[in-house]
């Protein structure tokens, strides 16, 4: 078995924006060495979700995690995305792409931002 | 000095969108029991930015830190923010309105976003 994930972010038109998220590849891929790691997009920036679902799935993954980096699944997250997967599953059925969910209803996130803003404030 | 704060969430129409915020919420005031917190939205929910600035004014805070909820600095958080704040501090010449980094920026929250992710994988 052959795993791969694809972070899923909004994008911008900036380039500058995607930054956080090329760190959080960066880190997974430091901790999943063995994982084929993509950051997609939205819009503005590329790839989108379909290619870099291609693409995964041409190198030979047969399990693919898509991880929305969004806080809250919101409209377009859930609008969108599953019919996004739903045809790189009818391209690729060697391939099973699953939609996790979005990184912020994740415990670990809201208590980072908790002490992010907790940090604003100072000692 | 009376310190508040106000994190900064864009908003969705599904109230259910709110949640992961509102434990943030919950986690900073239980992390920083004098200081006054409130969630305010771009756009859907109330309270919007400028209501929620008005009430913290109000309620005597001198200092105000607005840290967007949000990953990266996107279009609307870099043109309609500095906006808002430019609008309250006129209002409220008393109190100092400052804007924080959007969490999503914040070394802890991109890190806890890659475990988020990395766990989305399994063993």
């Amino acid at each position: 078995m052959s795993r791969g994930l694809i972070l899923f972010a909004h994008g911008a038109r900036d380039p500058r924006w995607a930054e956080p998220f090329e760190a959080v590849a960066a880190q997974v891929r430091a901790a999943r060495p063995g994982v084929a790691v993509r950051l997609a997009f939205l819009e503005f920036m590329a790839p989108d979700l379909a290619s870099a679902g291609d693409e995964l799935a041409a190198a030979g993954c047969t399990e693919v995690a898509v991880v929305p980096l969004f806080l809250g699944a919101g409209g377009h997250v859930r609008r969108d995305v599953p019919g996004l997967l739903q045809a790189l599953a009818e391209r690729h059925p060697g391939t099973r792409f699953t939609l996790q969910p979005a990184v912020g209803e994740a415990p670990e996130v809201v208590a980072a931002m908790a002490a992010a803003a907790a940090r604003a404030l100072g000692t």
